[in-house]
Order: C-alpha cells, then structure tokens, then sequence
C-alpha cells in the first residue's frame, strides 16, 4: 500500500474523506454537552460552549461579548472503552479559517487522551471542510481500553453549533469521574487573541490547553481578540469563579500609558480580591519576539501598578516579565506577534513553574 | 493607541490592508528573478522558480512534477540599505491554505535578514489575502543598515507567478555577494509532502529552511507531497546537482516492503554515486508521534537496505533512525503525520548534527 500523503495520509483522513464507512460501523451519537463540559467559568449559559454568561454582557465590550461565543479552551472531558471515538461538529461561522491560521485551529476539534503513564496524549485533531457536519474519526493505537478518559478541545476560533460524540454501539460512552478534590479548580486566563489561541495549530496547542494540561487542571480561557483590554468592570465576571489562580494577559491590547496600568490594574485587582481575598492573580509581561526589546513600556507599566499594590500590602499578586516568554530566536510566531505552536509551546512551559507555585499556595 | 490584534496588530498589517500607503513612499520595484535565487538545483528552468528542469519531466511521476512549479524552498538572497522592503507576489493557484495548513504557509513569503551577530533573523512573513497582487510590507527594527543581507522565502505550497521585491527610491537594492566558496555547494533534500513544508507556519519554518539558516547555506527542497516514493530513475536528476549532501526522507510515501527499499535506495545511491562520488548521502528514518512505534518497519527496512550498500563498500551513507526526530510527547503534529513549527523545528535541530557532520567531509 502506497501512504499518499496529499490524499490519505492515516486512516483517520480516509475516514473523514469518507464518511460512509463510519456510519457502516453502526455508530452510537451521544450530545457533547451531556458529558463533562471542563473550561468554563459559569455552569448556566445561553449555549452550552459560550464562555461568559448573560450577565456579563453589560460588563465587557462588545467585541469581546461576541468572542464569547466562540468556543476556546472550552473541552469535553468523557470515559469510554471504544477503540474508536467519532466526533460530528458544526461550527457558528463559515468563516473556518485566517490567513495565518490554519482551519484545524480556528475551526477543528482536537483529541487527547490519558496515557498509561497519566499525562495527556494527542490522538488526532478533526478537520473542518465546512460549517455544517464535519466528521472526525480518532482510533486509538493501542486499542480499545476500558475507563479511558478522553479530552476533546473544542474550535478556537469559531462558535460550536453542535458537537456529538460517537462511540460503536457496543462500547460505552460515560461522563467522568470528577477531577481530584485538590485539581478541580480552573485556572482563569483573560486576555488577548494570544491567549484565545491565535495562532495555533490545533486547539490542543493553544498555551493555555497545554497549560492545563501540564498541571492537569481546569483552564478557563477567556481571551478575546483584540479585545482583553481589563477595563473595568471585567474585573466582576473573572470574580464570580472560584480560581484557583487568575492569570492576566493583556498587554498587547492596551495602551502603553502607565497610568492606564495604574488604574486598570489596580480596579481589577481590588474587585477579584473583594470576592476572592486568596486566589493569586498573575499578570503576563509583553511576549515580544525580539529580545533586545524586552521589558517594553507597557510591561513597566504593568510592572509599576502590580508594585504599586504589593506595596499597598494587597497580597498573591505576582508580575512575570514578558523576556522569556517565546524564546529568543525570533521563531516562535507567524507575524511578529502571534504565536506558532512554537510559541505556544515555550510560553506554557515558561508560566508552568509560575502558576504551579501560585495553585500550591506558594505566592506569598 | 489602542493595539487590535484582529484587525491591526502590527504596522506590517497595517500597511498590508491599506497598500496605498506602501506605494505613497514612492517604491521601486524589481523583479526578484533578477537578484539571486536561491534553493534550485538547476539554473535554466521553464518558470525562474521551477524546482526541476523539463528535463526531469519524463524522470519523475506526474504529481511530482506538477508540484515542482510549487516553490518551496526557493528563496531570494539580495542586499538592500532600506529601512523598509515591500514584497508584491502572485500565485498560480487560488487555493491559498489547506484545512491544516495556513494561507502564510502555502501562499505566504517569509522574510529573513542577517543579524550583527551573523545569524539569520525572522523578519516578518507576508499574508497572501488573493491569487494576484498580494502586497508584504517589512519594517526592519533597527532601521535603515548599508549592505544589510536578506532572505526571502517563496510560498511553499502553490507556485509563485510573480514576485517583486521594493524600496524606496532613495534606498539601494542589490544582487548580493556570493556566499563563501565552501559553503556554497546546496544540499538537496528530496521526499514527501513534510519536505515541501506539510504543515509549517510559514515558509521560513519548513525544516529544510531552518536547517539551510542553521548551516547558512543554500538547501535545494525537492519535496513532493505524496509523491516522494524514490522510484527510478529519480536518481538521474539528483545527481545533476553539484551538492554538499543528499538527505533523503521519502519513507511516508512508500510501503513497508523491504524489497522495494532494496531496490529503490540501491538504484538511488548507484546512480547518485556514478556522478558524485563524494557526496555523502543521508537517508532518514520514518518521523512518528508516537516513541513506543519506533523503529517502523519502514525504517527497519530503509536501514537495510543501506546497510546492505555499505556491505558492498559504497561509502559516505548515513541511515538516520526515525525515533528522535520529532520528539516525544506527541506534540510535534497537527495531524499525526504532518509537522506543525514544532516538529519542524526539531526535525531541523535533530539532523542538523549529522548533515553538519556530513558536510565536513567527516562522514566515512
């Protein structure tokens, strides 16, 4: 057999090429949203996948109210003993792709599963060739395995319209166990169109999915492109979840004026804290591909408020510099500003120690 | 000023979506044909950015050769003393991206300069946004700098119909000096669609680009997606090239049968050594997600076959085991098989070592 790689370069192309031979394994269709729904801050939403509740509509901007809709970091956590799971998705937009992001991150779903050895393994990731309908087929290649827990990352860049689950009719499909006590709170990530994703591979690669995954936690994703600016009042909806951290990372939709820092950081601040008095709140420095240019106005500005506050005497507040954020070779972005997988990559890795200490109750 | 990342993250964008900006500085342009191209093994060609000659039409299979007008790999050295380039190319298909590859990778160009410290440093990569008229504007950091040395990378998954590279009118814009005679001999990697850049960023991230900056020099990319299969007489062109090193990685687009690697890497490496007797010729092992799958029988079955040649006294073969290539955590993919920034970048980082090690005549 000849591996084309341009036609069928694995099964799971052939199948998703031909749909047909899915259906002939008498697949049984289960609705995404009666298993475990993880990454998201508020348990009642209008749909299912959106990322903030009504009431925050009056709360963030418009354009960060309509991102709300789409479907980042949000992800199905299920059980299943089948070798193989299908995915049947449809997305908001027919837009299911941007110039330098390819339609699997904007517009795909995104398999991982739980290894023998307990971390997160990739499967495969579902492509989007259309709005309506896309079908992925994800085998596993150690066969079928009972209890296996699964993890399906949803569109980052698209709103999920429906999103089914197929196991073979003979295996089971089951919601999870909860997380363990200690790992259930999420991680709160509000920021950019970095932080929503762009401009990963896949939605699995997105910094704050490699994140959580790493520290096998919760993560909730709240960036929004072009639009994680922290005016207030955002503050109020980020306070309404019980985080075990919050992590700001706005830099690069705001201005470069130090008082904006000064009053945007410290508003922000005081209403999580009024309602969350322990939870750290960490705030990302500028990610800039050029090293030489490190720190930036706008990270000294961040810098200079989150200072301000310690020496107010508010506590668990902490200021990562943005220097060693994507490396130093100038490769981890695909315009200058977003980020590759590479990227993605490097500035998980480079807040894993930050927010593991935080979670542990380690930030004084 | 508020920075949206959606709309206008950077100046580059900026000038992009408004061109008439880019053409109010009064721009000069030229057409790149007429600095150096970089990354083709054969001077005369149909279109300047051919991959192969008419020649080899009869030589290779039919994909291949119609993907040889696709211009991976090619590249323009020049020198300029601008503060700002402007890139203005059309392409020869309208399909700008593919479901797992974005536009900026299939249709994009990739802009390098050469750093004070002598490394090649990302520029800036120009988004393809239509077939005809895409417009890149790159704006260098440190500004205007004499004899400042630049690499621009061609799309790597569609052909390049026409291709202009701009300065202002007072700015110098020059057919560079030749490379150093011992570094300017290519190495031509010949294989499959993760050759010809399946599923980079951009096209400065394809690894045989990376690993060309690496070891600054010039890389001949004769990958074909779905095509790379090594059946003669695809030697004959190969050995045309006056190259440094052959690297080989065609184990994707072929079977699992031992005699065909037999047969094929021994056709191969004999006619490659009638023309060239030195030059040392790399055969890579079969790149999977997985640690537990290696070695592959393809691999297996590669490494035969060039050991059976090294049993026969043909020296200067190399036959790189597959299992290092991408590492290990599975991350290094978007779809299983093709590699996103991550796996490109270290496939380069895993055989630059070894290609490095061949092509200073190390390599027994």
């Amino acid at each position: 057999m000849k591996a084309s790689y341009r036609i069928a370069a694995t099964l799971l192309a052939v199948f998703a090429l031909h749909p047909g031979r899915a259906s002939a394994e008498d697949v049984r269709w289960r609705d995404a949203a009666s298993l475990e729904i993880e990454g998201r801050g508020w348990a009642k939403t209008a749909g299912p996948y959106d990322r903030l509740p009504d009431s925050a509509k009056s709360k963030v901007n418009s354009t960060a109210w309509n991102l709300s809709k789409e479907t980042s970091g949000v992800c199905i956590r299920f059980v299943t003993d089948a070798a193989v799971v299908s995915v049947r998705w449809s997305v908001t937009s027919g837009s299911l792709a941007m110039p330098h992001m390819a339609a699997t991150g904007v517009s795909g779903v995104d398999l991982y599963a739980r290894s023998a050895g307990g971390s997160w393994r990739f499967v495969g990731n579902g492509r989007p060739h259309k709005q309506d309908g896309n079908l992925g087929r994800f085998e596993f290649p150690e066969g079928a395995k009972p209890g296996r827990e699964c993890l399906l990352y949803l569109p980052a860049y698209n709103g999920t319209k429906s999103l089914e689950i197929g196991v073979p009719a003979s295996a089971h499909l089951e919601v999870p166990k909860p997380r363990p006590e200690a790992l259930r709170k999420p991680i709160v990530v509000y920021g950019t169109s970095i932080v929503q994703g762009g401009c990963a591979s896949r939605p699995g690669m997105v910094w704050t999915a490699i994140l959580g995954r790493m520290l096998d936690r919760p993560v909730v994703n709240l960036g929004f492109s072009g639009s994680g600016s922290m005016e207030p009042p955002i503050g109020e909806p980020l306070a309404e979840i019980d985080a075990a951290a919050y992590v700001i990372d706005c830099i690069w939709n705001m201005s470069e004026d130090p008082n904006v820092y000064k009053d945007h950081v410290s508003n922000l601040v005081h209403t999580i804290r009024k309602a969350r008095p322990d939870a750290p709140i960490i705030f990302v420095g500028q990610s800039l591909m050029r090293p030489e240019a490190h720190p930036t106005k706008s990270t000294i500005g961040q810098e200079a408020a989150v200072r301000a506050l310690q020496e107010e005497g508010v506590k668990g507040l902490v200021a990562v510099p943005g220097g060693n954020l994507i490396g130093d070779d100038g490769e981890g972005t695909v315009d200058g500003v977003h980020l590759t997988d590479v990227g993605m990559l490097r500035q998980a890795r480079a807040l894993l120690p930050i927010v593991r200490e935080a979670v542990s109750g380690l930030i004084e």
